[in-house]
């Protein structure tokens, strides 16, 4: 057996749970250290066995991880951690602020080529896996159009609306993607959906005591900018049930690439997402983007990348020759 | 503007007439010449001002083509050509016999590496970008199970099959992908499936005058081999609806990976394609990695390759910047 790869996790929150998780599942890494800016004897893993230092103390331990997987938040946390970490390690980040992405990818390239480290940004599913399929859709119909649906999901900001709206005890918001508008996109129309004409919205609200059903659910469905111009819907539950059915975090999604071929056929590419955790499954793509940057670092291919310079044959433990003869 | 990538055709048939077509929706290609093996003076483009030629003259040809679309077949055409043209030009192919993938990249590789020409091989949808998706399902839930279906899709060798039984004027066969069995791998089940259990079969029957419509129906359900053991259906139609609904080759299908992330929870990823035209599209995957094969020659990167060496970045005319900046 060769040497497994070192894998260091930066941050420990649901991501990071995820990637500690995903690691069991890859039996050529293992997790060698966690990073915290909690008290490291705060910070409770899956896995006894695992040290945690402190964020601070990240430098002592370069020359014991091949690849660092930062899972900070990419508002406060990642525009600092990102550039420092890649001039000390290998690494791989779900940077996800789409419109910061240049910005981001230039502050990161720069201390990696000084320190020869090879710096993987934006991995995860969107952006990631979605933007392969936006990308690989208009390479293949150049004469077409590109839909990005989200959904069946959970989303914090308008789950945080509906639980505001008085008489409301608790609730959660998804987001699903509109079956109608799909199915125009499919049929070859190439609509023009606005981001509203292309979702739907569903809640699941736990009513206080003694409010009034009807008037909670006019004040979500009318609800300036979350519901307003949206097909909502708001069911009423009970606490248990919101606890045993809505505790979860799915979400998921569809890229559809409806396109004309030469000769004026119409030919439809679809991608799609049905994820029972959104953080879960962010975290075995972070995972499985690490052997790939591990290799580029080992032929000298450092700087800072995307998932559209990874070629698929890095992210698999086979050899090329095994993927050609079972998988091609 | 830069110069014009200039392609070469070598075989003109479905395949090479859907590259010509697609040639023309890459703005940054131009399609220099056709090669064919029959008489040059028969052979009719869709574009009177591409000239054809001879296949034995090809290698006057070397200096003129940046890359060679080989649009012959995989059982007699390729495994000849492949290696011949490979000494020759920088080649793309769709050689599609699964079984024999190693031993044609072996043929391919050397005169490719010998001559120093890039040549990329059993590109289009499966082998293809169903073989990527296989790769990257596998990849990011090493814990589950991948399924390929195959459909709606029009199968020669069935068509000819239905055709045959007595009583049968004219008809076709379309494949299926089951819903029962793709609900089932959608719900998580991960089931064992053979390649039956994954499809139905629907034909569309002309009846000859006089024939016995139920004895033809009789004689299709209980063939062996072909449909006994499917589950069959047959409609009878008139000649004119045969000739206005059924003369497209429709072909498709599904890559569903269903797997267990690292603290089990079910996640699915579904890839799948609508094809109006199966050789059309086809080409038009042909086209945009015969940017990708021009590109690595460019930088040295010779020998054979398949669509698992090869980054989505290089398939796409845009810069990596601007792929960064709209895509990601």
């Amino acid at each position: 057996m060769t040497q497994k790869i070192r894998i260091g996790i930066a941050g420990y929150g649901n991501l990071g749970r995820g990637v500690e998780a995903a690691i069991w599942q890859n039996e050529d890494m293992e997790l060698v250290a966690v990073f915290s800016r909690r008290d490291p004897a705060s910070v409770q893993l899956l896995s006894a066995e695992v040290p945690v230092y402190a964020m601070q103390d990240v430098a002592k331990y370069t020359e014991q991880i091949d690849v660092m997987i930062l899972c900070g938040g990419s508002k406060s946390d990642l525009p600092e951690q990102g550039p420092a970490l890649a001039a000390l390690f290998n690494t791989v980040d779900s940077f996800d602020t789409h419109a910061k992405i240049p910005e981001y990818f230039e502050a990161v390239d720069q201390p990696a080529r000084e320190h020869g480290k090879t710096a993987l940004l934006s991995v995860g599913w969107d952006p990631g896996l979605f933007s392969l399929n936006r990308l690989i859709g208009e390479c293949v119909l150049p004469v077409g159009e590109t839909y990005t649906f989200w959904g069946k999901g959970l989303s914090q900001g308008h789950s945080d609306a509906v639980r505001r709206v008085p008489g409301v005890k608790a609730g959660v918001q998804y987001t699903l993607p509109s079956e109608q508008a799909m199915n125009r996109v499919r049929a070859g129309e190439q609509p023009e959906l606005s981001t509203r004409e292309k979702h739907t919205r569903e809640c699941y609200v736990v009513l206080e005591a003694g409010a009034d059903a009807e008037v909670v659910k006019q004040a979500i469905v009318t609800m300036p900018d979350y519901f307003a111009d949206y097909d909502t819907t708001v069911h009423f539950i009970d606490e248990q049930t919101l606890a045993s059915e809505h505790s979860a975090m799915p979400h998921g999604g569809f890229v559809i690439r409806s396109g004309k071929s030469g000769l004026g056929t119409q030919q439809n590419v679809e991608f799609s997402l049905a994820l029972g955790s959104n953080p879960e499954f962010t975290s075995s793509v972070l995972v499985a983007y690490a052997r790939a940057v591990h290799r580029l670092n080992r032929v000298g291919d450092i700087g800072a990348k995307t998932v559209f310079d990874i070629p698929f044959g890095l992210l698999s433990p086979k050899s090329p020759a095994q993927l050609r003869k079972e998988l091609l």
